[in-house]
């Protein structure tokens, strides 16, 4: 597996750390989106935790998923371990809304769209909240 | 939420019965691609299962996950829960090759391809063996 590089995780702004995930908001307006990334070396599968981070990494999804559903009143949660691309273990939680430029397909049809300054300014500040920072 | 159609998972073939989930093949050839669907009414989302529940979603992709990668020398594997059209919630567990047609993207850009029958039926074979079936 390829070595984690600095700039894997680069079009991303930190949030927050739990005890398993490094918290991430992803550079793309079009959708209230995170990163779960594992604070964990060469892991690019789930099953390559141990079985106790195999637990807390579902209670760590299902913690930031609540947040995001409140966070962006979302109508549905899109959690996603894909990883063809940045190989080290991550997880995208999206929060989609019918009105969302991809609704009801998947993110990944539609061009990334980078935030406005001001516009991630707030968006982070919003989640960080919601995070109880 | 809507009531789970009996037809949500229509384009789907039965392998086997976990404790948690019910786990099918996604008619698709383009990609090895099995689905968990967690046996519980009106859940949607990961969060509103039990902790129990939970846990064993967490197990139950492992497990399921180690037999896709076996049985296909899968490079990578996606594991995703969408649910934007069918709500009853359900983890697709996909084997991706270098080689397959939406490499490096998401399965999700590309258009599906039923299985010919006889295809179907030994990749049904090939993943019930691993499953102990």
């Amino acid at each position: 597996m390829k070595k984690i590089s600095k700039n894997s995780f680069k079009d991303s702004h930190h949030i927050t750390e739990l005890k398993l995930c490094s918290v991430r908001l992803v550079d793309n307006s079009e959708f209230p989106w995170i990163m779960l990334i594992p604070k964990r070396k060469k892991i690019s599968e789930i099953f390559q935790l141990n079985k106790k981070d195999q637990n807390l990494l579902i209670q760590e999804i299902v913690y930031s998923s609540k947040i995001m559903k409140k966070t962006f009143k979302a109508f549905n949660l899109n959690i996603e371990k894909i990883g063809n691309i940045v190989p080290h273990l991550h997880i995208h939680v999206i929060a989609r809304s019918k009105k969302d430029s991809s609704w009801p397909l998947s993110v990944w049809v539609v061009k990334k769209k980078s935030y406005f300054k001001q516009d991630l300014n707030n968006t982070i500040k919003k989640i960080k909240k919601n995070f109880g920072i």
